[in-house]
């Protein structure tokens, strides 16, 4: 962990639930954009069976554990086994997926998956504001006494998230992170680059509404909405996600919401990348946010999906570094969380789930 | 209050969530059979504006409150009011609606809204396990440090509910509760009588899960699933309603999950209703389930609406009499209770919106 990440002491007293916002967008069938899924196509089902495994233990809507091309597994693995010792609720926000889990999950009324970014039209006219006051009053609904964990699941989240940053004046080329050990950073800005032309945005300029209706995807809207409220009523949030969470900042405080409390947690692997600036995004967008990271290691594993952790590959999603976090802040350390981790990834291997 | 209702003090130490389970059943279309709506086309409005206006503070739907056809206000006006001094996280549950609320909400995946129950085919076969199923992975979800006062919105409920007690071979004739002043036990009686003779159920031998199916409803069946899930999680569950939750705990007892903890909070009005037998019917089903009651009362009220509730409109709904009992136990008095509550009224009077 770099010195500019703060303490996970801030994490020690809060009475948390854990809320996964899922969603897709056709970005991520884009070849090249994200390894979140065995095939491009395939990145549509990753939220759905994400979710399914992480609450059940098995995924539902297909029999497999969502996995890159070379068969390292989700971080959901990683979620999954750090809710089975934290014992808190779970809720799973739907926000907008070409799949439907087969889970109970709160559904946001506007709920609507996303086109490819480079189109300049990502969702119809309207959805952004929608799914931001839907989700904020999901919020002010359960904020209160219950503090919350927010992790997400929307593969190319990070090309969404660095393409809502570009359009609202945020240099975020070349800074946000991949789920790959190799970062398509090329690939990304065409991608974005052509989005926003296409929707005529001025970067920087643009109502924040216009800009994720035009360039964006439902998630990231979508947890700003629900931040909103929940802060609102009083509630401590821990954003448990990588770069794509400055995406959520930028759109904080673009709508004044205060960011002061806000606590962003991931992992070392999320902090530690070389390819892409997840503390100076922060610091850029909101100074006032604390960042912290788990500093779990795989290194020593005997297991090849987990040590490829440790090479770059999958880095953070479903709010495993925020979990992670969690953990080590209630007294959990690095040799037990590694043991609690290895049982659930045997677990899977002895059930013949095949990742 | 009956002396053989319990001391409230067994609330006071909960942490809960209220979840609001909702759902229609064209039950509730028979002329006749309930009032919980303006009119019998009407009451399949009536989950959806409740549950709107519980969270908003208006309905969305329609820009009415849902009124029994007189104008008495839904009960939904009390859970609004003591929610408002409680504070705690509200989860609203979709099983099944006619129309569906907008705003966010828990959909179980398997929801379908109910047929009248005369036909004998009141759901889809298998939906009833599936509806428990899923009901009770969401209880595994959010049950373990929260607690949960779980409360109903279903026109027709106490009729459906008396179906179910019936075709498990309890004796519910006469003994349910209703909406209005006077209690249609004929009317109730027929449709049930109707529903099993068509069914083929011989009462008390019937599979449960058939039994729903057949004369049932999607809400009582989910709110039996949650409440098996949350306690095995080791969650302390309020059923906040009246005669209907006679029938989750018959639901629960065939399925022996254990009820000795559960506690139900109901008002007065339906623990001194002498047209049904709130107190016989737990006694008889589960002998170990604890009942409490709110004591406040609207006999002095300055409002109509109000004071009907005295005159036996309404009774219960929307988990009114379990809110009213918590903020009983955490030192609200019944003048500090009352006040809530007319304010509350008032500020509808004043919105201009129809009660």
């Amino acid at each position: 962990m770099r010195r500019a990440a703060g303490s996970l002491e801030s994490l020690r007293d809060l009475m948390p639930a854990f809320t996964v916002f899922i969603g897709t967008t056709r970005t991520s069938t884009i070849p090249g954009i994200t390894i979140a899924g065995p095939s491009p196509e395939a990145t549509l089902y990753t939220p759905a069976l994400d979710v399914e495994y992480l609450v059940i233990g098995r995924p539902v809507t297909l029999n497999v554990i969502p996995v890159t091309p070379d068969g390292i597994p989700t971080p959901a693995l990683l979620s999954r086994a750090a809710l089975g010792a934290l014992k808190i609720p779970v809720i799973i926000v739907e926000t907008g997926s070409h799949i439907k889990p087969k889970i109970p999950l709160v559904a946001l009324p506007s709920a609507t998956p996303g086109e490819a970014i480079n189109s300049g039209r990502a969702l119809p006219r309207g959805t952004a504001r929608a799914l931001f006051e839907e989700a904020r009053l999901l919020g002010l609904m359960l904020g209160g006494s219950l503090d919350f964990v927010v992790g997400e699941s929307i593969p190319a989240g990070t090309t969404t998230a660095m393409a809502i940053m570009e359009a609202l004046g945020i240099a975020a080329k070349g800074r946000v992170s991949s789920s790959g050990p190799s970062n398509p950073h090329r690939l990304k800005e065409m991608v974005v680059n052509e989005g926003i032309a296409k929707a005529g945005i001025e970067r920087g300029k643009s109502d924040v509404f216009d800009v994720i209706d035009a360039v964006g995807d439902p998630v990231h809207i979508s947890v700003a909405g629900f931040v909103a409220g929940a802060v609102e009523r009083g509630s401590r949030i821990v954003l448990a996600g990588g770069t794509q969470m400055c995406s959520v900042l930028a759109i904080l405080k673009r709508l004044n919401v205060n960011t002061s409390k806000l606590i962003v947690a991931t992992t070392r692997w999320i902090v530690e990348d070389s390819s892409s600036d997840m503390l100076g995004l922060v610091k850029e967008i909101s100074p006032e946010t604390q960042v912290v990271a788990s500093t779990v290691s795989f290194e020593g594993s005997a297991y090849r999906g987990l040590r490829a952790y440790e090479q770059g590959y999958v880095k953070e999603g479903v709010g495993a570094g925020g979990l992670l976090s969690l953990l080590q802040a209630r007294g959990f350390d690095e040799k037990a969380i590694r043991e609690i981790v290895e049982k659930e990834y045997e677990r899977l291997v002895r059930g013949g789930l095949s990742i």
